[in-house]
């Protein structure tokens, strides 16, 4: 490539480019990758280590992701490891993603708990060599081969769909959301979006600012309230969002009238569901993070998808760069079930 | 669930959350899915069949997401095959999968020539127990366990971030395209908002429909250049529109000095690249699109990725709906290699 500072993204696509080459030369060349026998290529050794790395460790959300990246693990006969800071701290973060690193294993899963400040380590794991993926929470601008996470403006999309069946589609809705975080706002994009082209009967009166804790999701939610009479639905992007949203109308006197949906699947959602206080929430898809980060990792160590010799020549391993893990709905009908499950 | 009409998209999510919730009841439970050994679980066998379905067989690019399926199926030891209808035309194309149906294969990767003449023949097959996906053109509305295919949100973006790059963050750009189909409109939308959030200092001055003909591409890009003296690039998002705006650009007398930039890799356009009257091109990932297609089915197949014992209970097989299987450059200094790969 040219002597031009590119970005990540277009190191990678740049490197995507030249193995799609090398491959296509290889196959000119009537060469295959056989050097494998099918019953080897996904038979790997005990002594092969890969790591989940997390912040905020022991987190229940990261209990799923690790089950999904075990069970894959167990599957392909090589060595799961967790590992991760337990306090909410980007340097402890950090430090723990380098200590792992340092360890040198087969493979990293990695979620950046701030995109930044995790590029210079997840770069080092790739320039040492090491399969690094990322999960739920990405590091674009890092070299890590793929990204495996929620498609938020997917979700946003799936919880209008949701309501709009619900509000057999014509009605007035607000959003109480956190704006500023490009996760959140593509949510609420996805939700809009959604509604306009497939329920035009219902319209989005406002879209509110949370702020930073329930006292001002509270006053946003009930001032949301006081300004549309006769509102259908809040749709609540975040805890905080839902748990003022739910203070507000309960104060309103429209509890029953109001319809409240969410997104996640934390306890105070789930107990907020069963109590119908809030109608549905749409859920993400920890244990897909975790196994398909296992199964790539895998295929890049074991270069699977491609008689390539030597990817670093290529800047990048040549993985699907993004796997949106989906969304789901949590609501009357199965929140019981999941609620026992003690997730 | 309830006894509403749920849209395939509900009955997808609610279908994931039975399963997660199977999964975690599971977990609870104690059981895990030994059931398959570590060298057991990915080595499959000869007499499983896996279809890889197209319409206008023949067109190159399936020959390289057919190499990638297969590719995969030596991997996993089961047999790959390919099918479909040679020309252009969505009654031939759906019987053609409709014939492969019937079969009773063991999975099914497809392309849906039209999204919705291909839901109830795909729904056919997901009931009849046949793990499917499509891949390159989805059919969202189906049942199909997951879609496989370009993020053309992302590659609009970057488009963006190249042509960003190349023209120092400055100057004037228009958008030659055709109006009205999703993925190509998205490609303009993750193409105009990277613009806009990365390089201010470029000015998007229109965006002009290339209508249905190189004729009618000609004459948009012309008034759009004679609107915008001192346009810096043309961003033509279809071959289509590339071949419209290199004439008005030949008329005009700007070339050299107006940058021209595609989408996707047809011979045409790596000629033009060769040539040095496109720029670069941003293509697809078709190899991608095939391995990971068969490596998904036959987890649905083999049920690897959860113990459930019965997934048709929950209506869906448990795979991440969505893989973009990426973006990447083509420009002057990999083309010639690219070209002679004869892809």
């Amino acid at each position: 490539m040219s002597t031009k500072k590119w970005s990540a993204r277009a190191a990678l696509v740049a490197g995507a480019a030249a193995i799609a080459l090398a491959l296509s030369a290889c196959t000119a060349g009537g060469s295959t990758n056989e050097s494998t026998s099918a019953e080897g290529t996904f038979a790997g050794s005990e002594s092969e280590t890969y790591y989940m790395v997390t912040f905020l460790s022991g987190y229940p959300f990261w209990k799923e992701t690790y089950r999904g990246f075990q069970d894959a693990a167990r599957q392909l006969g090589v060595t799961a490891q967790y590992a991760g800071a337990t306090e909410y701290d980007v340097n402890a973060a950090v430090s723990s993603l380098e200590q792992i690193i340092a360890k040198k294993p087969d493979g990293i899963a990695v979620t950046a708990m701030d995109a930044d400040a995790y590029v210079a380590p997840i770069d080092k794991a790739v320039d040492a060599g090491i399969p690094t993926v990322t999960f739920d929470s990405d590091a674009p601008d890092s070299k890590r081969a793929a990204f495996l996470g929620t498609g938020n403006y997917a979700a946003g999309a799936e919880v209008a769909s949701q309501l709009g069946e619900r509000l057999d589609g014509k009605g007035k809705v607000g959003v109480v959301t956190l704006l500023g975080q490009t996760n959140i706002n593509d949510r609420v994009r996805g939700f809009e979006e959604t509604l306009e082209s497939e329920y035009p009967g219902i319209e989005i009166v406002d879209v509110v600012d949370a702020g930073s804790d329930e006292t001002s999701a509270g006053s946003a939610a009930s001032n949301l309230i006081k300004a549309n009479p006769g509102l259908d639905a809040i749709f609540a992007t975040t805890v905080t969002a839902e748990i003022g949203s739910l203070t507000a109308i309960d104060e309103s006197g429209s509890a029953g009238e109001l319809k409240l949906v969410t997104f996640d699947s934390d306890e105070v959602t789930l107990k907020n569901i069963q109590a119908g206080t809030v109608e549905f929430s749409v859920a993400q898809g920890p244990y897909h993070m975790g196994y398909w980060s296992m199964m790539m990792l895998y295929a890049v160590k074991h270069k699977t998808v491609s008689p390539v010799d030597d990817w670093s020549t290529y800047g990048i391993d040549p993985l699907p760069p993004m796997v949106d893990t989906g969304a789901f709905l949590i609501d009357a009908e199965n929140v019981d079930a999941y609620l026992n499950t003690g997730k």
